[in-house]
């Protein structure tokens, strides 16, 4: 292999922008850049610009286009989820239910209202990562204010329940989040289908650009603002529009709306593949996450006497990008909360390898990494004996 | 003229990315697309890349390169920094000082803190828009935990006395926040000389691309985290990182280290040129702001007898992009706060004209202005009368 080869087999962490992405977005810099809420040629240009895209992401998750509100990201689409609820809603009650295995920037809000006096239950989950649609049922109290479950795991890939979930919190009419940063691009996302009432996703997640994102608010939610100040986006979201970046959410989501099937099939087959071969070719590797109800794109294992951030330093040194999970904690050393959420031991928690693929995965670099895999655990091992 | 024609003259609302700036950017978002948090190669890429942004916008500012956290604009910047600021020194006192003229990004989150107890003392200002320090040092309690005061009006350009304001919070160890959204870019700015504990700039307003920005936290500063989740920026500001947008950021500054000397030079005389004419051109027209302390883009004038909106309609309708005040709210009708803060009266506040320019403006577009307006104004009068 030469020098310059160079797999990635991270999309999880973030995608690269696709490149008819790029060539959308270029105007919007330069050319057509004014800002939005300017009422001058300059601006109904961005404006128009703005609303296409909305249009475009609305028709994609079958929302309303006065549904979508446009942010920096997911990170600020769950915050602005989790904290808008609560603060419109605390009048009625205290309770606040979350699945253990959200991510961070569902869970971190929510610790923060815990330590401001609200009663969080933290639902369990089997030993596939699933959620059981009954145990939200179970917890449900009059208090009850938000149900947050996310739509596929960023680590395990595991898609839960989410409809069935979305029936319990309609019939009792409490506000259900959707954390669907994972999803959104990768398999089919209607917030109608799944009755939520607020849905966030991430432009980089799907051959976007970073730094953009989106929240669906269902019509007539009840929502607090997150930032403040001017009146963009019918004055539910303060901040000058990254028109660029909404240009380039649009056409990545376009892009999904054509692609997104045939990618499906394909990812499934190599997915599939590395879920077969990987335990096949290594003694004492388990998969975690559910066999089938999983994104396309993940596939994640446990390795006995392995060290996660070792294994990931030779597949570096093999050309591979990987991950043990999510990005976002990547400098954390500690097992990962979904992981250990699963019922593993540290050992495996931190023995740990997301493998996830995306649009320009060949079936060569699946089988150039099942060809590396092997050895590179093997030497680890032995060195670790 | 022809239908083609167009002169900006709205750079304070948002300037255009520079091409050289919109052409750095490029390579992170396909070819060297990692996410910074992941640890392999591609990841570590982009982290290189972050950092040398911060590296170049700390040295800008005279600042620290840990002492910068890149955020997605100037909205999040100025909350963080307001909402940061209290929640970690709430137990020091209940007090807040803030201009009447800060820009919404400041005031609403200051307003959301007067309803949940806290309270705020609304600095006046004089005719040209200016805090008076000693007015500052006056209102100072043993509560008081913040002062905020912005560098330079979006509005009116008036430029703030902030040094004298930074020697007075910080001889009473006060958290002193300036929002340089305006400012940075356009005149110098150290924040060492100011001596601001938080400092809020946004990439789109120095021809850097949209959806970026960064805070300046000093080093030891008690902040609470706004965006929660993910250990990104230290631990500061959770959220993957917008690569591109950060490199752009970066290139951004680095072009105005070399072009905001002459820029300014040649700002200034376009802009008193404006000053000077405008109202001698047209009759029952005032000069908004201070004369001289002002930033070298912004003229703003008020004239008697028109409708704001129907002056910025009948100059757009010649090809002319120009502004009220501030475009993040634009679509409301009501007079500035600003310009009330000044005294204005109702009539003069609604019958204002900002007049922005940049990098690209040239003479020629300044003349084509000053000839049109007369005829304009006349029309509008006319029309009224």
């Amino acid at each position: 292999m030469s020098d310059q080869k160079r797999i990635y087999l991270d999309y999880a962490a973030t995608t690269p922008t696709d490149p008819e992405v790029i060539r959308t977005m270029e105007p919007y810099f330069y050319q057509s850049f004014g800002n939005p809420s300017s009422p001058h040629a300059v601006g109904r240009g961005s404006k128009k610009a703005v609303e296409e895209a909305r249009g475009i992401l609305a028709d994609f998750i079958e929302a309303r286009s006065e549904e979508v509100v446009f942010t920096s990201g997911g990170t600020e689409s769950n915050n602005h989820a989790i904290m808008g609820a609560v603060r419109s809603l605390k009048a009625r009650g205290n309770h606040i239910i979350v699945s253990k295995i959200e991510h961070h920037s569902v869970l971190e809000p929510v610790l923060y209202l815990e330590k401001e006096g609200f009663e969080i239950t933290f639902l369990e989950v089997d030993s596939s990562g699933r959620v059981d649609p009954d145990d939200v049922k179970r917890v449900i109290t009059d208090k009850t204010i938000l149900i947050a479950v996310m739509h596929a795991s960023n680590e395990i890939g595991t898609i839960q329940p989410v409809e069935a979930i979305g029936r319990i919190a309609s019939e009792r009419k409490i506000h259900f989040h959707v954390d669907g940063v994972q999803s959104v691009g990768h398999i089919p996302v209607s917030v109608s289908k799944i009755g939520c009432t607020t849905l966030s996703l991430a432009a980089h997640k799907f051959y976007g650009p970073p730094g953009v994102g989106a929240l669906y608010i269902r019509r007539g939610a009840r929502m607090a603002n997150y930032l403040l100040g001017g009146d963009q986006e019918r004055g539910r979201r303060a901040s000058t529009e990254n028109v660029p970046g909404i240009v380039g959410l649009g056409k990545a989501v376009a892009l999904c709306g054509i692609r997104m099937a045939p990618e499906i099939q394909d990812q499934n087959f190599l997915r599939d593949r590395l879920i077969q071969e990987v335990p096949a070719r290594i003694g004492d590797c388990f998969l975690n996450g559910h066999p089938t109800q999983r994104l396309p794109n993940n596939s994640h294992f446990s390795f006995v006497a392995i060290v996660g951030e070792s294994l990931l330093m030779s597949l570096d040194m093999a050309g591979i990008a990987a991950s043990m999970g999510s990005a976002c904690t990547a400098g954390a050393l500690k097992p990962s909360h979904v992981l250990k959420a699963l019922g593993l031991s540290d050992e495996l928690a931190l023995g740990s390898l997301r493998i996830s693929i995306g649009r320009w995965t060949k079936k060569e670099e699946i089988d150039y990494f099942l060809d590396q895999l092997p050895g590179i655990v093997n030497r680890l091992r032995l060195a670790r004996a």
